[in-house]
């Protein structure tokens, strides 16, 4: 895709800072703010750009209306060998796994396997960060998040289920992990807000306006319409089983259970998340590693140029190089809720 | 569906004894007739066609021609807290599991998770026989497993991954556990089968030609054809992690890794199996069971009738009254098969 004529570049560590000097500003502990910037300002550099600095004033908005707590104290409960929980305290998920995160690795390492359940926790972030850490140590790890009711399930006729999204990680020998994180809706809703700005249509089935019709109108999702699951009955199934996951495992909330009515400007979703990491060396064979790099070998032999992943790494790489992207107004909007 | 004409009926325990008498005739244990016979005859009762006793001449051939070993004593490897190993010594997937089974929940209800990894396995049959009876002991069990390379990769042009199924099962409170079996594929092996054998065309996006055109024609995707993933490159992302998971972790082979034109007849694939356990009693919140309850009766009042699993439930409680539904010429083909 052709950049915009403003586009500006900025250095990661300093996209970084000023994410963090937000955060801080905004009403959250230093220690979420590291968290929350870290991975707004990882999806932006990787082009992910639904979740990059696009969400910055959903993050404001959210702690100014009260609904999120920005200094909450993750509690870390060690439930079993292998079974951690966190209650989130009504704060972010991402600091919640970051305290726990040492304590799931070393479970991992020790049992093979290792479950994290947060609830009473938001998440408004890119998901693929959240697991692609425990890949770089040779861990193989899968996350799941609900998130708010704007997906219908399949043959329903209103929206119940979240985006629900289902990130996976897994080391190689060679490349960078493979990486995916998918939406169980059809598009995200990031997306289908992008597409509302920029004023384009999206494809049929992919949504439904607020009387249950599909519709190629991403404002008509958006004003009380919802989006479909992908892939119908299977993507469906999918999500019901997100929803299981974060919300019915780890005691967090149903993405239709939660009521933000009172907080106007809420838009972090009330929910919970689900991570399992995997030790792929108590596995048989051999090493895990060079089995997926022997996967990616065929999988580029058979003519799949484009892993999981790939788009991310390629925008990475410009980014360390260029700086981070992004539009100039933007930039100064950033700089002005940093108070500069 | 009307019934065929030549539907006849027969109790679930005689289908059972039937095809176990098969399996022993044709070259395995009584144990791994009994596994198999369950396995098959489940799949029939409960309506799924494509994996009921239309695979039964499959099992035979593949048994006849060596490729499958029906007497194989699965090897059971305790590797970890969390983590059971099991070379099934190239024999069946099932019995492995069976094997495997009671220390597979026993780790997983001290650990909270538990993970077990069948390798040098063929698995033929249905999938969520393998995952349901762990939701009725309160479990939370999903499973993965590849097949032969007859799907191409989203946007490659040659087929690598296998149908790659994932199941998953979940307890209820008040009905059966939410269970559900997916082909990653955008159609099912046995159902392209099914329809080719009933001249039925197939939508447009399911299959591509020897030439890798899209097909309608299931015979085309069966000569030399192959299936695209569903749900576009989301299906294909799940099929490679579905690679991974049961080949790469297990020390399986994957989807594309063996030979087997060496053994005319050999049907059943010969790679590896990755299932996890979960106790949900381990996390936050109220029983999972309750929660579990609340899903579904918010999912009857969105409209979404048919839940995952209830058409099976609906024509297993048929076949209990009624006998299990199968034509009188594969009954006969059956019993000739059985040496009556």
């Amino acid at each position: 895709m052709p950049e915009p004529a403003d586009t500006v570049r900025l250095p990661f560590p300093e996209l970084v800072e000023l994410l963090q000097r937000i955060f801080e500003r905004h009403g959250t502990s230093a220690q979420v703010a590291a968290c929350l910037a870290e991975n707004c300002a990882s999806a932006q550099r990787d082009g992910a750009d639904s979740h990059g600095v696009f969400r910055i004033p959903g993050y404001v908005a959210s702690l100014a209306s009260g609904w999120v707590d920005g200094h909450a104290d993750p509690r870390v409960e060690d439930a079993a060998a292998a079974f951690i929980r966190v209650d989130a305290g009504g704060g972010f998920a991402q600091p919640a796994l970051a305290v726990a995160r040492p304590l799931l690795a070393a479970k991992a390492r020790d049992a093979g396997i290792a479950l994290l359940a947060i609830r009473n926790s938001h998440h408004f972030g890119a998901l693929w960060p959240d697991v692609e850490p425990f890949a770089n140590e040779g861990l193989v790890a899968l996350t799941v998040v609900n998130s708010f009711a704007c997906v219908v399930p399949h043959g329903g006729h209103r929206p119940l289920f979240g985006t629900n999204p289902i990130a996976f990680a897994a080391p190689r020998m060679q490349g960078e992990p493979l990486v995916f994180d998918l939406a169980t809706s059809a598009i995200a809703n990031g997306d289908v807000q992008i597409a509302a700005r920029e004023g384009r249509r999206l494809p049929l089935g992919y949504g439904v306006d607020r009387e249950g019709r599909d519709t190629d109108d991403p404002q008509a999702i958006l004003d009380g319409g919802a989006l479909r699951p992908f892939g119908g009955y299977k993507g469906s199934a999918l999500s019901m089983m997100v929803e299981l996951l974060a919300a019915a495992l780890t005691g967090g909330h149903f993405s239709f259970e939660f009521d933000w009515s009172g907080h106007p400007g809420a838009q972090t979703p009330w929910t919970g998340q689900l991570v399992i990491v995997i030790d792929p060396s108590k596995g048989g064979g051999q090493a895990f590693a060079e089995r997926a790099e022997e996967l990616v070998r065929q999988l580029h032999g058979a003519g799949q140029t484009r892993l999981p992943g790939d788009r991310r790494y390629h925008q990475r790489a410009q980014s360390r190089q260029l700086g981070v992207a992004l539009p100039a107004t933007t930039l100064q909007q950033l700089r002005q809720l940093a108070g500069h």
